[in-house]
């Protein structure tokens, strides 16, 4: 059962798909305070807190107090309250009840969940309104559903956006990028996107290609998808302000950037210097943004990543003013030396980001006209909302790659989203695993970090480990940042056989992969679950936050240590412990219910299989579109395993086909070649 | 067996007591190049590198690239390559071999530990001369103890200073000080120091005491010590350049300062502003800086923690030159945003802690007049000498509390260190437990981290963790930074009782914690040992890093993930798990060797007690002077479990003593009130 409650004039984020009857009296578990502003319930000691979507810390939320605010932090820090997107909908759960909550907001929402008080949890709002829904009925996995029943069917990117991409902060040339495909084709590591970062373009301009450095981006793509593999070019939100580029012109003559309190446009300073940013609240602005991207798509382009869309102001004029004005009176005022050291320190600090801007500037909103720092959290999710509205023009019947550093629930129906700039740090990947759940509760299904680490440098053991675990990640791309260790898996040569052979897994275990992937998203269910949704009753699988279930028949347990040879695993059933040790051979064992250590080692990827179930094998292929489910081997535990299969052509739109759904059965043997279709 | 081999001309660091010959040539597995710069061997697949005391990332340090480079850094991050401490010495081993390696040089050396290829080990130096001892002869335990040999006894506290201390930046009144007394009664909490921070200073000047929040620094100590409360006053590196001032007018009067090439004190700023540096590495400023803590002495102080030592320093004149050149072509000058804002962040960045200080002052050392940074990792450990060297000429039979944050191996004779400022992190409690051999193997036995955290906001469910770990470790401080949630005990209602049992726990464990410490100083041994120096040969106890043996009996393994309800456990034999819930109370089980699962309430602490041995307890006491070994209970398991028990008056320096030493032995129940002395 889905309740809605109103306070004051909650601003429509379109979050929500359909519409409800307003509800009048809360339930007596949950206070309301402040007009609405405060909402607060005791957590009793066994009840769980899941979602957040993309924070920090565990998959269980309890202990911390996080902030819905869009924000570009690199660090992900214990401490950190923010990351780049907002998502407001938690669930609590234990076994004697489940209940989600969604805090429709589109300003500055915190989370105070059991760290000022242990058992309480408060949400608070700083708006003019907020609509409050209210899910009950069932378990975790059923109220999930519900939620992404209210929110809308999730984004679908093609089938190849599922294979291996490697990425670089940044490839400068297409020589270079040719020598990167060359690179992997040499390796023989399948690939199947090469991801162009702020350097490609003229001036970070977006929708401009640099034609010193590629001068012909069009034909640069067609010669790599005849190798299978896809150019993604980045977008920033900020769009530079340089006369006679036209994206600018045409945006100050339409009136379709963010505005200052006069009208006239807000100006900030991101790559390319100066900016304005265009109103993506603004459905006509929006729409205009939008075609822009055909730009590249008329060159071949298939898919975009949108990035700095927080959006992220390295400084405004007014805070360079602010800067120079603190300066005078700094360390020469004979301040004491911390103070003159903050005094210097503080407005460097201060000059990216800051609320004074982002209160500074207003939208042309269907609502009316409104200051940003209002509706904030929307704005990186409506720049991807522009582009995906302006696809299913462009080319209804096909899939495009999209995804986006920041969000909001609501965007997921546009694009993925990846986690943003993390760094090389064994507790990223970990952080990865965790943050997996919260994502897929809040609807972002095509998601994932970027594997091996952006900043900072990484180390071979790590990217190994990484890797491992990038395997069963729907958005498996490898990105690194300027300045830091290459990360191309074709360097390392004591691991290249290693990488390759993960990769190479990841292709052999698309069908599966897929499959779990669109029926989740067919059905408005997770991907990604923890073993606390599939076993409630079980305390210790509760309670475990380094294992998930990828899909319905694999449960995985990435190692996460450094120099550790293994880790412990629980399993809450009876499983069957699969090893690869390359894509073609694997070792299976039956391992009972309950606590193991698992050895594994850094060239080995495992995963245990659920008994009665069955992951169905390709025969592998360099890139996705090599893939087929032709034949397929059948990996399975019982005797009567059985798997509802989906294939279709892996780009078009019409996923309902009774066709792509097949059923498919375990031999008697357990596991046998299937010619398929075999049903 | 201690060689020691020579290149170029070494400082002699006084790290190494007694004097080795040279040996000729290095043995075969060892690669030395560029004139003794360069050193390098290969590492075997199954070989582990111990060591490097106060660094980042696991016990086993394979994997990374660390420098040794006394740095103030407070956030410890996975890709930080330096701490606090410089401390040059490592263990390869495996059960094959183990070899140490101690490379004596005051610079900065950098060791590359199977980062740039996982095989390898490389050490590179940057100076004119470096010492390099090989130590060889038996297992991990042997070669630690060798070194441990090599380099002199471990500084000793007194027993006072294993108490519970409780810290904050900053405690600024008496009457504040004496409130935390106060509460720490009132809950019924032992309590042994309250720590003083900078603020205690009349405007952060070394030696004096603010006459308005402090009148009377010399009645409050003794009145806090009647209720058995030590006060423990910072002390910082810098002295404030303030005419009048007579450490000031002193140093400059006596050439004691660090020096301008002309030959002029160096003046950098820190937290008094501007301040001279004294020259530590000089024996007659030494002295003569020492002799200023007899101004504190002389007032009931006991104890010290020396602070700011690396040395750092918020900025010099230089830099800040350097700075206003930059800023004049910053924005203005049309640079591309991304370098304008560069150009505003970087050279405030670079404010503090630079190289081009570092190169910019001199000492005045026994081996001649030397540039800061060829000998720049010896400062912080200099100035605890300063005050160790003191406190015997002070006090020739007391002890004296005395730790420090910056340190090198030498230094580990005259003073404890911190692990420096942490955060409130659940990955810091597990890097406090991860640091403890190697800082232990470097000489540096009263050690411990800041529990709880020092920056950020801490947790509740975070502070029972960490002092759930800091029960059993030497130094066992609660410190908080200003402008963080506060971290008293007593703050928390409804885990006051827990605290309150885990700190009366403490205080029963004392004898069995104080005499393991005072057997491992005495016999140049380790107080916190791994897994893997104890059981070699068992795989899987090499790879444990998150247990720890502490002392001869028993071993820990903390719990460090936020609402875990418990964590795995190793044990390399048949153990005894003791669970106390309360300090009065406590549960046994024995467990066979192998893989467990142990559930570990908030309010618990547990360790496993090995068969054979047995830990004292006291009746406890409300501070460590209350605490008698009049009566002992012994918690043993088996029945011949023997123990050998140190226990002297805690303050005088005849450690050798014989009366010190006693067998207890365990009554035929295994467990027995045991009247003391009793054999």
């Amino acid at each position: 059962m889905i309740r809605k409650y109103s306070y004051g004039v909650p601003y429509d984020t379109e979050a929500v798909v359909g519409a409800y009857e307003i509800g009048m009296d809360l339930p007596s578990w949950l206070t309301v305070e402040e007009e609405g502003r405060r909402f607060s319930c005791l957590l009793a000691e066994e009840e769980q807190v899941f979602g957040l979507g993309e924070q920090v810390r565990g998959m269980n939320k309890r202990g911390w107090r996080y902030v819905s605010w869009c924000s570009d932090d690199p660090y992900h820090l214990e401490t950190a309250r923010s990351l780049y997107g907002a998502h407001n909908f938690l669930m609590i759960t234990s076994p004697d009840r489940t209940v989600g909550l969604f805090v429709e907001d589109p300003g500055r929402v915190t989370f105070d969940v059991g760290y000022t008080r242990r058992d309480r949890l408060t949400i608070e709002t700083e708006g003019d309104g907020t609509a409050l829904y209210l899910i009950e009925g069932g378990g975790p996995l059923e109220v999930a559903k519900m939620f992404r029943q209210l929110i809308g069917r999730s984004y679908i990117p093609p089938r190849w956006a599922f294979g291996y991409g490697q990425s670089r902060w940044s490839y400068f040339s297409a020589g270079e990028v040719k020598a990167v495909a060359e690179e992997y084709r040499k390796a023989g590591i399948p690939l199947d996107m090469i991801y162009l970062d702020i350097d490609y373009m003229e001036s970070y301009k977006d929708f401009t290609v640099n034609g010193e450095t590629f001068p012909d981006l069009g034909a640069l793509a067609a010669e790599l998808k005849e190798q299978g593999v896809r150019l993604v070019p980045i977008i920033d939100a900020g769009v530079k302000v340089e006369e006679g580029y036209p994206v600018y012109e045409e945006g100050v003559q339409k009136g379709y950037f963010c505005e200052n309190e006069d009208g006239t446009p807000f100006t900030g300073a991101v790559w390319p210097g100066w900016v304005h940013f265009p109103d993506v609240l603004n459905p006509a602005a929006r729409a205009w943004f939008g075609d822009w991207y055909r730009v590249l798509l008329d060159r071949g382009i298939e898919g975009f990543w949108n990035d700095m869309n927080e959006p992220a102001i390295f400084y405004s004029r007014a805070r360079l003013d602010a800067l120079e004005g603190e300066r005078r009176d700094a360390v020469a005022a004979g301040k004491p030396a911390r103070e003159a050291l903050a005094s210097l320190q503080e407005p460097v600090k201060q000059l990216s980001n800051r609320l004074e801007d982002y209160r500074s500037f207003w939208h042309n909103t269907p609502a009316g006209r409104l200051r940003h720092d209002k509706v904030h959290n929307l704005y990186g999710g409506s720049m991807t909302r522009a582009a995906g509205e302006a696809f299913v023009r462009y080319a209804p019947d096909k899939r495009l790659l999209l995804f986006s550093r920041s969000s909001y629930i609501g965007s997921h129906r546009y694009g993925g989203i990846w986690t943003g700039d993390n760094y090389s740090w064994w507790s990223h990947l970990l952080l990865n695993l965790k943050m997996m759940p919260g994502l897929n509760l809040c609807g972002f299904l095509y998601t994932g970090a970027d594997l091996c680490g952006f900043g900072g440098d990484t180390t071979e053991d790590l990217m190994l480990r990484w890797m491992a675990l990038g395997v069963f990640l729907p958005l498996m791309r490898n990105h690194s940042a300027m300045g830091t260790r290459r990360q191309e898996l074709y360097r390392y040569p004591e691991s290249r056989k290693a990488f390759g052979e993960m990769v190479k897994l990841r292709y052999r275990l698309l069908p599966y992969l897929y499959s779990e992937f669109m029926k989740a998203a067919l059905r408005d269910e997770l991907y990604a679950r923890p073993l606390a949704f599939l076993f409630p009753e079980d305390p210790m699988a509760r309670e475990v936050e380094d294992q998930l279930f990828i899909g319905e028949s694999i449960m995985i347990a990435p190692v996460y240590t450094q120099n550790a040879g293994g880790r412990y695993v629980y399993l809450p059933e009876r499983m069957k412990l699969v090893r690869f040790r390359t894509a073609e051979t694997w070792e299976e064992e039956v391992l009972d219910k309950g606590h193991h250590y698992i050895p594994v080692a850094l060239d080995e990827v495992v995963f245990f299989l659920r008994e009665g179930h069955l992951v169905p094998l390709s025969d592998g292929g360099g890139c996705v579109e090599a893939v087929t489910a032709d034949r397929l081997t059948l990996l399975a535990f019982g005797e009567g395993a059985a798997y509802e299969f989906y294939w279709d052509d892996g780009v078009g739109v019409d996923y309902e086909a009774p066709e792509h759904f097949k059923w498919l059965h375990a031999g008697t043997s357990g596991e046998v070649f299937h010619e398929y279709p075999g049903d």
